[in-house]
Order: C-alpha cells, then sequence, then structure tokens
C-alpha cells in the first residue's frame, strides 16, 4: 500500500531465521516482541517447516506460547505437532485451557500422547477432558480458569483470596466469581463489583445472584449466540449434566467463534472442503483437498454437459447456440449464488428455518421474474442483431429467463433442504445448484432450439 | 427439523398480528417475551412492513426497543425509518448508544433529522456526534455508556458513586472506571476489582494504570483486532485527538463487527452487491441490487464468449468442442476461485500483504501444475473414448491443464492486486476471475483445436 510506514521491516523472516539459527533466545525474544502479531505471522509464514520450528525451540516456552497465539490456528497445530514432544509441552503449559485442548485435538494421536506424556498427569488429565468435546460446543469453547468459592465463605475470605493470589488471577479476565454448594454444584454467581458493597463478614451467598442463568456442555454455538443475544451477561458458568461447574464461556469467545465459522463457511462455498487453508501447509496436501473438490465437480460438469451430446444435431445445425452456452450457465450459477447467499444468510440469523420452503420460494420467484426478464431481453436482443435471426433471440432470451427462476429458486431453496437433511449448506450449495442450472439451461436453450430448428437455420 | 420440541410456536407472526391489532400492549409485550430473539426476528421477517409498524408502534417503547434489537441490523433499520418520527424517537432513546448512532446513520438525512428533532437537543447531539464516524472504526463501534471519574476522587468517592447509582450503570458491563485529569485528558484506567484491595481513603489515582493503551477514533477494524490480539485486554478507552475519553470499545464488539465483516464479504464474494440482503427488504430493491451485479457479469461473459464466436469455423468442424467449453470454463472457475478463498483468508489475517505476488504465485503455481495434470487426463481420456479421436483428448486435457495453472495464479494474485488498488477482494475478485480464465480457457481450446484441424476433423 502506497501509504505504509517507511520503517516497516521488509523482509522479517530473513532476520527471525538467522537469530534462531545462532541460537540466541535472548534477541530473538526481543526481535519477535517488536513485530505486532499480523506480521510475526506473516514473517513466519514466509519460513518453511524447519525453520519455523528452530524459532520456536530456541525461544522461552513462554515466548513461543506467545508467538504460537499470533499464528493462524491450523498454522500453530502443525508447528506444535512438528516440535520435540518436551519442548512441545512446555510451550503448552503456557497457553490457555481452551487453546490447549484445541492444538491437542488437532494432532495425531500418536503426536498428542507422547505431548501429554511429557506434561504433568494432573495437566494432561485436564486438557484430555476439554478435547473430549467438540469445537463448536460450549464444551470446546470455554476456560476452564475461573474464581470458584464456597457458598460458606465470607466476603472477607474472598476479598483475602483475591488479594493473595492477585497475580495468579490477573489471566482470568472475569467479572464474576463462581459460588459452589454441596457435592460442588453451581448455586450462584457472585459480581466482584458487589463485594465492593458488603460488609466483609456477610457470607457470600448472601449477595450472590441465585439460580443463575448456565450453559451445558453440549451447548451449541447457535444456542450460545442466542443466550448471549438475550442478555448483557459478559461470561457464562458451564455446568455438567450434574450442575457442576467445568468452565466459563465469555462473549467475545462466542463471537470469535461465529466470525470464524462465517469465514470458514465463505471457503467451503468457495471449494476449500474444511474450510482450512493455509499457504503454509505442505504442497501435497493443499493440492489433494482441493482436488477432491475439483474431482467431484468434473464429474457434475460431464453430467451437466451431456445434456448438450445429446443435443449434437441441433447444435450443429445452429452453431451459434455453443456461444450461448457457457454465457447461460455462468449467469443461472450467478443468479442462484445470490439466492443461496442470502438464504444461508438467513437461516444463520434464524429469520429462516428449514420449514419455511413456500415463504422463501415466494420471495425468491419475484426477484427470478423479473430479473429474469430483464437478463432475457439483453441476452435476446444482442443475439437477434448478431445474427439477424430473430427466432435465435427469441430461444435465447427465453431460455435464460426461465433459467433464471429455476435457478433463484433452487439456490433460495437449496440452503434449506441441506439443512433439514443435517448437510452442511456453505459446503453443498454450490455444486447442487450449478449442476441443475446446467442442465436445466443446456435443456431449455437446446430444447427450444430443436422445436424451432426449421426457423434457425442458418443463424 | 426432526428432533425440534413440539410445544414450538409453528406461526408466531399470526399472534403477533393480531395481538398489534388489537393494540393490547400487555399482551403483545408478554407475547414477545416468550420468543427467543431468532423467534422474534422470524416472525417479524413473515410479517409485511405495515403490520410489522404496527407491533412496534403497539408496543411500550422500551419493549419495542428490545424487539428491535433482537433483529437483523437491516430490517431494523428499514422499520424505524417507516415510524412516525416521535415514536421512533421514544424507540431509539431506550437503545444503548451505538446502535442509536448506526441506526440513525442508515436512515435518509430526512427522515433522520425529523427523529433526531423529536429528541432533546443533547441526546441528539450525543447520537450526531457517533454517527459521524463510519461504522468500521473505533468512533463508529464504541459505545458512549461507561464510568469517568476525576483523577482527584478517592476510592471511598467512587464506590459512594457506584452505590448510589447501581441501577444506571447496571448496563454498563465494563470492569474499569476511567480516570480523567486536567482538561478532561485520559490520564489512567481503574480496575474495579482493585477498589476491593484498596484504603477508602486513598485517592485512585494512586491506584490507576497510568499511561493506558488507548485507540484513536480512527483506529481501523484491522487494528482494533491487532490490539485486542496482541494483549488480553476486555474493553479499551477510545480517545479523541486531544486525549479526551470519547467511548469505550469491547472485545466482544470487535469480535462481532470481524465476524460480521466476513459474513459480509462471503455475500459479496456470491453477489450480493453491499454485502447486504434480507428477503423483508423491497421487491423491487432486491431486484434492482441483484441486477446491477448481474448486468456487470452478462456484459464479462459476452466478452468472454466473443472468444468462441472468433472461432466459429473450427466450432463448426469439431462439434464435440462444444461440450467441453462449458466444463472448461466451470472447471477453471472452481480452481480459481479456491485460490482466491484462500487469498482473501491470508490477506484477513495479515499472513500475506499485497506486496507478497511472488511468494504467493510460488506457493500456488505448484497446486496449479499438480491439480491442472490431474483434470487434464481426466477429461483428456474422456474426450478420447467418447469420440475415439486421441488428438481431441490431447487438445481438451492440455487446454484444461494449463489453463488450471492460470486460474489458480490468476486466483490467488487477483485480492492481492485489488487490495493493492485499494478494491474490495471479496467483491471484485470473482468476475475479474472468470473474465480471465473463460478468454484463456476457451482461447486454449479452440487455438489448439485451430492448429490440430486436420487431425480432429470427424471428432
Amino acid at each position: 500500500m502506497p501509504d505504509e510506514p517507511m520503517h516497516l521491516v521488509e523482509r522479517p523472516w530473513e532476520d527471525l531465521e538467522e537469530l534462531a539459527d545462532r541460537g540466541d533466545a535472548t534477541s530473538l525474544e526481543a526481535y519477535v516482541d517488536t513485530l505486532s502479531p499480523p506480521d510475526a505471522a506473516r514473517a513466519m509464514a514466509h519460513l518453511d517447516e524447519d525453520a519455523q520450528s528452530r524459532v520456536l525451540e530456541t525461544l522461552e516456552p513462554e515466548a513461543a506460547a506467545d508467538l504460537l497465539e499470533d499464528l493462524p490456528f491450523a498454522q500453530a497445530a502443525d508447528l506444535i505437532e512438528n516440535l520435540d514432544p518436551t519442548v512441545a509441552a512446555a510451550i503448552l503449559r503456557e497457553l490457555p485451557s481452551d487453546a490447549q485442548a484445541d492444538l491437542v485435538t488437532a494432532m495425531d494421536d500418536d503426536d498428542a500422547e507422547a505431548v501429554l506424556a511429557a506434561m504433568g498427569p494432573v495437566e494432561a488429565r485436564g486438557i484430555r477432558d476439554l478435547a473430549r468435546y467438540d469445537d463448536d460446543v460450549a464444551g470446546g469453547l470455554m476456560v476452564t480458569e475461573f474464581l470458584a468459592f464456597r457458598d460458606d465463605r465470607t466476603v472477607a475470605d474472598v476479598i483475602d483470596d483475591l488479594r493473595r493470589n492477585a497475580d495468579a488471577y490477573a489471566d482470568y479476565d472475569v467479572q464474576y466469581a463462581y459460588v459452589a454448594g454441596a457435592g460442588g454444584r453451581l448455586v450462584g454467581v457472585l459480581r466482584l463489583r458487589d463485594l465492593l458493597l458488603a460488609r466483609p463478614g456477610r457470607p457470600i451467598r448472601d449477595l450472590m445472584i441465585r439460580e443463575p442463568t448456565t450453559v451445558r456442555t453440549d451447548a451449541t454455538l447457535d444456542e450460545l449466540e442466542d443466550v448471549f443475544d438475550t442478555r448483557a451477561f459478559v461470561a457464562l458458568p458451564v455446568v455438567d449434566p450434574e450442575g457442576r461447574l467445568v468452565g466459563v464461556i465469555r462473549r467475545a469467545l462466542v463471537e470469535e467463534a461465529v466470525g470464524e465459522r462465517a469465514e470458514s463457511d465463505y471457503r467451503k462455498a468457495q471449494g476449500i472442503v474444511g474450510g482450512e487453508e493455509l499457504r503454509t501447509m505442505g504442497l501435497a496436501l493443499r493440492a489433494r483437498r482441493r482436488l477432491s473438490w475439483l474431482s467431484i465437480n468434473i464429474v457434475l460438469n460431464l453430467i451437466a454437459a451431456s445434456v448438450i451430446a445429446a443435443f449434437e444435431t441441433t447444435l450443429s445445425a445452429v452453431i451459434a447456440l455453443a456461444f450461448f452456452l457457457p454465457i447461460i450457465s455462468d449467469m443461472s450459477g450467478c443468479s442462484g449464488s445470490q439466492a443461496v447467499a442470502v438464504s444461508i444468510r438467513e437461516l444463520t440469523l434464524g429469520v429462516v428455518r428449514p420449514q419455511d420452503l413456500f415463504f422463501v420460494w415466494v420471495k425468491e420467484i419475484g426477484v427470478g421474474v423479473i430479473n429474469g426478464i430483464v437478463l432475457g431481453i439483453i441476452i435476446g436482443v444482442i443475439a437477434m442483431f448478431w445474427r439477424g435471426n430473430g427466432w435465435l433471440g427469441l430461444v435465447v432470451g427465453v431460455a435464460l429467463a426461465v433459467n433464471t427462476m429455476v435457478a433463484v429458486s433452487i439456490g433460495g431453496l437449496i440452503p434449506l433442504v441441506l439443512k433439514r437433511f443435517g448437510l452442511d449448506p456453505a459446503l453443498a450449495s454450490g455444486p447442487v445448484l450449478t449442476t441443475i442450472t446446467d442442465i436445466c439451461g443446456f435443456f431449455l436453450v437446446l430444447g427450444i432450439a430443436t422445436l424451432l430448428l426449421s426457423r434457425l437455420i442458418g443463424a
């Protein structure tokens, strides 16, 4: 960008590699500290995997953990898997509990076991407990760093504890402490702010908010979004089926997960299976993953194009039609994609549900009729003047108009239908849409042309 | 979904409309309270605009404001614009400052002025001040509800103020109070938690964190993401050029804005200009907006397809080629889209910058060579056996292989180039990509076929 500051380090990865090769932990840490998180991530992305590992191994574990947190998750996971298990365990120990669990889950089983074996048994068990949960449920998003006190403690007890452990709690970043009753069950939530206003001798059970809102460990991201949308909670306690507090989930973590899901949906719609690819990943893996998507598409394309083969006689007689086939295919894909995007959006917002098929269709077909007629007239007029044959214009125009109506209908409904059958609308909508609209579009152009063949000869 | 609870209200919009028509504010509010935010949004989306307005007008302003907050922003903005200015002003007054400013900004100037005139002059000025900022900078994302105290106040003064205004502060949801020195300049941040540990008579300036991290009102979303990524802040103070505190920005607001940007990018890539469409919007507006995108695409498509027209003789001689043109077009589009998605992802993460063209190209061309060869062999073998002509297989296979390499190169680089020129990669990458890959693909198939025409006749 032209307005970038002049003092920008242009090739920080060269400095990074040099300091790592020298094995100078202090200088390397000082250098990394001068980089913003994106600069650090960019510098690491430009190094090969061995050099990235050397950087992490050279740094002290705490500094390495900070650097790891600056990297995109997939890159961090690849990297820590390649480290010596002892080094990896030392770095993991410096990360928050949710990041530990996410990284361990992303590792191969053998690598994960080796790293956990290199940690203490208590730490390893904590990580294993968290790693059991899926990424996109409360259990997988929560952190296990929280303040909890028994309900018979007094205000003075709590303040004393906060004072003594101020350093340990500095990273907790919570405004609440949780209150446990018999059997460790969560019985209340204490706003730390309320401690300010209370007499020191009062038991905290008198101050706490009773029957607090909680979420289950298996609450989905949609459910979490809902709860946080309904009320202005900053954080909520996560409880197990017995009602015991097992973690805390913060609003920002939920918002972040929702944002990541949106980004992942976008990439899936563009043909990145799994929703994640970074260019730091190995070439073979990247090529294979992309190819898995492309090879499904080429089969679907061949099926759709077989409609063209079936009308070979018509096409030979009116070669001008070959010019319009890719246009009909692409334009219908565009019209349908717009409807797909709006449906995926409305499903995410909860404004439509999978059963709202008729509601969505009514809203889409209106757009389809208007845009179909406009686009049909444009292409029809162009076809007519190009070849001086009004019938050609009619064929191509009617085909595009009708296919636009088909495309918006299919595009609007497909995400709802896929969702109803438990499939991922972001991933599957595109290929299903274009296959149907291609088949339908080719059939319309060539079918109508066959009916009117005598009028078209010579066009 | 098959596992939906039986007690679900299937058509809540009918009840909503009936209660609004009866004008029964209490029953209507009680009914709305039974709906989850997505259910409320869905119910409103099923009503026409007049009925939605009647619901809002019937509810007390506070209940109407709560309902408005459950709706997607674009829907809320459309709705409030259609209300009587006095009613709209009463509802606006119940919303947090950032929502007020966003809604007023979204209104037509005349409507906005009418609503602001119906509010008090002080309130109106506060909203006007906020509405000056863009949506995606700190000034546009911040809230103006925060706690601030002069630096000569004592711990006891602050605790006393918190106690007296507990109700008013209940919605603030902050863990910090801000400390102002001479001329209202921000001189420190006070963690409310630290008040717990301090003697009542101490001035807060002794407890506050000095030289706190601040952000400017014009800090961009990327800059904000960076700051919150670097440190575990829950909220940060926003200051004007004179260093005066003007608002507070919370991590969750930044995460939310980042998520919305990702969703908006996804929709733009799918051809929703402006990134936002809901089916509650008017038909004419929706059709027109979508058409603006489609009409650019049809022109680009015609340009690309004109390559086909230029090779009409070849195509007439080898009609089988017409079968492969849409396949080459679609497959190259798919390969290119994958590269676009990865580049947009890496640009967002900051892992690549617009100047990293060569780095990205090297990473992409490897994938392009592998996938191009695999896809080329698949399509080539199919073409060969279909027509029993090895030369046809060679033409089609080489064309797809080479065009896949072109597509991943262009797909990887386009977002960087567009970003460098200040254009929106999410919006423009798709059409630019498919136009270039179509032109190139059609030219490769038909160009090579023309060179080898004598070998292809009869295929």
